[in-house]
């Protein structure tokens, strides 16, 4: 890994209320910021491959939703090529806490939305990364 | 309270994909829609209490949600009042089943955005009215 980006301090954007709700929906309410922190916790780290998701998110929104990730302080991006220059994308501590949040949303859509995949055995990946991670012992894939 | 409104069929929206997380998005995924979810934990039935929030939910969003989550069936509307002709709209076991998705949230931003309020007395209401509400035994206010 090269140089990582530091945020000298996380953007405060306006908030609506003092509600963690409404707070945390000024971050993460929309229809793809958490699909891609749920690539991060799949391993994806690159801007090619969260673009290969299913979803098939657009690049403008994918460019826009990585710098304010970044802003918000729930991921880091560092460069890990010169030439050319290329950067990856990983959580931070604060965004490897979103995993009760994405467990709990799997959870509501497999009982209720009918046709998803069942996220039983995916669920316990969100647990092991984020505890290897907050050990340092294992690089996440 | 008056007739209850059935729908027939709940909408099926096109999905992105059959990932639960995304799915779930496709119903909740914005800057709004939870926040109502969350007054309706809260015991909040009416328009008019709900356009009361501190969030200041815009009166053509707060009408676009209310009928999307009622197609979702993720809320039923009711007729309280004849004249004039006045709606509750009360979540059903697919919107209370939302509980632990709005407790993860707000845990999250309890640790992790400076200036939330501290949701851990409010928390208990939401497992509590769930409890309630599924054993029909007490009125939810």
């Amino acid at each position: 890994m090269g140089k990582r980006q530091v945020n000298p301090s996380e953007k405060q954007e306006l908030k609506r209320s003092i509600c963690p709700v409404s707070c945390v929906l000024d971050i993460l309410g929309d229809k793809w910021t958490l699909l891609v922190v749920r690539d991060m916790f799949m391993g994806k780290k690159t801007y090619g491959e969260f673009q290969k998701s299913p979803e098939k998110i657009p690049t403008n929104i994918l460019a826009e939703r990585l710098k304010r990730l970044a802003q918000s302080g729930v991921i880091e991006k560092s460069q890990y090529q010169e030439r050319p220059v290329r950067y990856a994308y990983t959580l931070t501590e604060k965004g490897r806490g979103l995993a009760p949040v994405l467990t709990a949303i799997m959870s509501w859509g497999n009982e209720y939305v009918p046709g998803t995949y069942p996220a039983d055995e995916f669920k316990p990946m969100f647990t092991r990364q984020v505890a290897t991670q907050k050990s340092g012992a294992v690089k996440d894939k």
